[in-house]
């Protein structure tokens, strides 16, 4: 088995290397697996569908030019984990299904924990043209049809990709095509400025015809080419708001320049006052969203999609649903997850993230967007994705990306099966079971009761209950010697009323919002009894006991399944498991230190916590 | 005026590019004094030392060759300043008065606040031979006669400096000699090892032998140089600890390759435990420096000095002076200062440090050490030192090398009046007074009652009273809701027993324990009443409000002296005293915010303390 190949374990390990299309992919793929008797059959006009049919010992798959890729991948997963196939006609929820890389050009990537950049090195692009085909395959693979492959936040050098760099991007797309994957680029809001215009302001007429042009030039070198991502107006980025217009004004102008193209534009709606002084109760960083795009709802072009973030923070280990996802009925939404592990372990600590999404879309209504987007956790360690197990992730935003129903049981099942085929059922079972439980052990050393930003500023990794407190990000527990949280209901911030009844009704209560959400929307003395009987210290204490309890015994069944992993992710499995158990025990104590400190109350259990 | 000129602002705008020897150099700055009828009389055995006499209209100057320039400078500063001349021999306390620079090869200066490198950039010697001979001018004129031009961390490219950048050196070093400056290297204990050997433990021959030939090639080229500094075994720098030698070990190989050529080891004595596991209570940091090097008291070579910084910790706003250096009877110490202000401002907020080294000075008696080093607070900035007031620290720091007896009103008087000769009485009082009261202020907006290392980690700028607490560099303040502060006495960590009597009574016993360094030794309720009646979180209420409020003075008397400053010093002071206000009223907020969260106390004043 071939490291590199994640889920595709049991794959050829190449393809040939000139395949022009998704069905000759499909073909080359087929033929690894003499057994299975598929005939594919193509009909252009059903694009990413297909339909699977069987007559006798005969298989015949029908599809559009990406379908029949998409089933063939199907296809085989259901022959190598003995699964049976969907009948009827299978479509994606998502037309697009996008992975945003945070590459900068410089090689390094943005909260990457997975290596170095797999496109970039120096201020050029540079890379493995045998890595990305292998790149392409896994993505293929689940479903992801889109990559923009540039950091959102656009460093002087990546505006380059838009100007000289353009035939090297179109040499990069070219590697993807076959395998059904467009490009996007990251751009630059203030772009005009750099080339010698006195403003980037959008009503500008000479902003127009510029970005117009520009349009022109990067669709010549690029004719697939998805669109642009923008992030405007957001942690010191440029944006409209510098010229008093708005976010429409913005998007909207863009989208007229690509418009001719069939060009999107995905604008990030990730705005808020990311230098609120702490002294400042009123502003309340989770309303930012609501309050600057609901007034825009329905002013946005068509080609436009506002990518919003699942939460109104910033992906922490768990948040309620963004308000702005909810509400927004006439703008066409984007939802951001993130794959990368920033707030949830950087993938030393072990977080499997469907159990997350599935919470996700019981609130959300997969209708209510019309579009995915991930933040890739992918770079050049040789495992891809940091963490041998982090490959769930990737493969399981594949998984929701054209099907938000899937269930986590089934996405992890047939991930374990696929990565690990050798495994017995009782070893399986022991990584399956391990996997779906490792968000809430995180979420319990780490965030209980939604406690979260008490990391480590900038870093992200590691407890620092203070951390953020006193600094411009918006991100606040105010904690003193009685009580912790921020009061976000009808009553406090308000923060609450952006939600549609019956959510509103159900945070706005304590004793009907969930234990896991309670100091997200809730202040609460300590000696608040929950609905358990415990009291609310009590149950910071516990959660963080337990977190680290069930690392301990995270790590006896990593011992187990150890000598039956490939050599490889055996070796960075129990490395990462030991710093995983140091860093759940600093959480354990910090925490807990933190809060006995400030509320003077025992724990119940006598348990160790230091003065 | 010219800015670089700083003190020297009436001085001669150049000197002769070509001046060989201080007599030289003396007599080229005597040239622009022409009222001055001083006759230089050459005394070669008398080195440092001269003596000033008057018979009638003449004046004669007798002195060793660089003792001619000191007392030339002495001369016309009193001649500026309208002081009286010293009758008798004058000689300097100390023979080497050391400035060291933290500079990197890269050009960045480690905690420099004055811009980059006035010596390297991009791993090479490069400098203004101009700017060096204004800076050796600016040096001699205040007695300092040694410089270590790279930083005591010497990051891998530094250790050319030895190797083929030696030549470069020697050049430097040219153009300090005329001064009476004499250059020093700091090395890298591990250098060995980067030229193929399999060790650098001191008792191994081959390590030996490479640093006796080592010393051959340095001293071959940079024949006056002092010697080298060595932090060893200190915050992941390599040392003997690695081969299980003791530092004595370490420091007499290095004495003895060094001593043939007259050379001398600069060994810096900051040596801790930088991996402290914060739930480790019995571990005290402050004490480190006396355990590692007290049991080597009288081991050390001749050519050896300890370096010892003034207090146990690294350079905090206030620290008891170091035990180590009030007890080490067979060991020539030097005590290190810091006029980089690491912690103390960064050269943005006003700290005027003459009255801190007199404090010092009173607890330790100037002859318990026969060297003073500083680090130094200079860089490529147009005013040298950032901050144009800044200069009063080097300036000082020359001072008291030479005498450490010197008044801080003294030192700075004369600063004032060679700075700014044209400001009238009333305003140079102002400015005096405004400067000896700084590091008061300072103090009580950040660190009143010692209550230090409350800043923002690695920054060290602004304040984060948790920042430091569950770190592992061994600097708590064990914050709860109850108490803060650490007990160092007997009866805690046992620190005070490092002191000799009477200063361990003194600091043993709260009531006679000074009020400013309380928190230092002691573990104190917030409801204590200290000796003024005060409990000590009205104490800590008051200081960060009354520090406030003096800043909010000292920007109303600098906006009476802007006008008469040079352009230049106008712009800097009156844009960074509005940093400071900001920062002291951050400081103010945070802290006492902080405390009031913990303990629940109002401040009798009802002055705001927000939630």
């Amino acid at each position: 088995m071939n490291a590199n190949h994640l889920w595709l374990s049991q794959f050829a390990d190449c393809l040939p290397e000139h395949l022009a299309t998704p069905m000759d992919v499909a073909l080359a793929e087929l033929a690894a697996f003499p057994d299975l008797p598929v005939a594919l059959r193509l009909q252009e006009d059903l694009g990413d569908q297909w339909r699977w049919e069987q007559s006798g010992t005969m298989e015949q798959l029908t599809g559009g030019m990406t379908g029949l890729l998409y089933g063939t991948y199907a296809r085989i997963f259901a022959h190598l984990a003995r699964q049976p196939m969907p009948s009827g006609v299978q479509s994606p929820a998502y037309p697009l299904r996008m992975l945003n890389c945070w590459d900068n050009l410089s090689g390094n990537v943005e909260r990457g924990y997975a290596g170095r950049s797999l496109f970039f090195e120096n201020g050029a692009l540079a890379y493995d043209p045998a890595r990305i085909r292998m790149l392409a395959r896994l993505l293929a693979s689940c479903s992801v049809n889109v990559l923009c492959i540039n950091n959102v936040n656009v460093i002087q050098e990546a505006q380059r990709l838009m100007e000289d760099l353009l035939p090297d991007v179109a040499e990069l797309a070219a590697l993807f095509r076959p395998f059904g994957i467009r490009l996007m680029l990251s751009c630059d809001f203030a772009l005009p400025v750099r080339h010698g215009l006195s403003t980037a302001d959008p009503l500008d007429p000479q902003v127009q015809k510029f970005w117009n042009d520009r349009a022109e030039k990067v669709w010549h070198a690029v004719p697939d080419l998805v669109g642009f991502v923008v992030k405007a107006d957001s942690e010191h980025r440029p944006g409209p708001f510098t010229y008093g217009r708005t976010h429409a004004d913005g998007a909207n102008m863009l989208a007229r320049a690509v418009k001719p193209f069939g060009g999107t534009i995905v604008w990030r709606a990730f705005v808020y006052n990311c230098q609120q002084d702490w002294r400042d109760t009123m502003t309340d960083r989770p309303k930012a969203a609501y309050d600057t795009y609901m007034p825009l709802d329905g002013s946005f072009d068509d080609n436009v999609i506002l990518q919003i973030k699942n939460g109104p923070f910033d992906f922490q280990v768990r948040e309620p649903v963004s308000p702005a996802l909810l509400s927004m009925q006439h703008t066409h939404l984007a939802m951001e997850l993130q794959l990368t592990q920033e707030y949830t372990g950087q993938q030393i600590d072990i977080f499997s993230m469907p159990p997350m999404w599935e919470e996700i879309f019981h609130d959300l209504s997969p209708a209510r967007i019309c579009s995915i987007a991930a933040v890739a956790n992918i770079g050049r360690d040789s495992c891809i994705v940091g963490h041998p197990f982090a490959a769930v992730n990737l493969y399981g935003y594949g998984c929701i990306a054209w099907n938000p129903c899937t269930k986590p049981e089934e996405i992890i099942d047939t991930w374990c099966t696929l990565t690990y085929p050798s495994l017995c059922p009782e070893k399986h079972d022991l990584l399956k079971n391990l996997l779906l439980r490792s968000r809430r052990v995180y979420e319990k050393y780490t965030a209980p009761l939604s406690l979260c930003w008490m990391v480590v500023p900038s870093i992200h990794y590691g407890p620092s209950p203070e951390g953020y407190e006193f600094t411009p990000w918006g991100t606040f527990n105010r904690a003193d010697r009685n009580a912790v949280g921020v009061d976000r209901t009808s009553k406090g911030t308000g923060y609450v009323l952006q939600y549609p009844a019956p959510l509103r009704d159900l945070y706005e209560n304590p004793r009907t919002c969930p234990d896991v959400l309670l100091l997200f929307f809730h202040r609460m003395r300590y000696d608040t009894i929950l609905s358990d009987g415990r009291t609310l210290i009590q149950r910071i204490y516990d959660d963080h006991f337990e977190g680290y309890e069930e690392v301990e015994a995270m790590e006896q069944d990593l011992y187990q399944l150890a000598p039956l992993l490939p050599p490889e992710d055996r070796e960075q499995v129990c490395s990462r498991i030991i710093l995983q158990k140091a860093n759940a025990r600093e959480w354990r104590d910090v925490v807990n230190t933190f809060f006995h400190r400030l509320s003077g109350i025992e724990d119940v259990h006598n348990r160790k916590i230091y003065d």
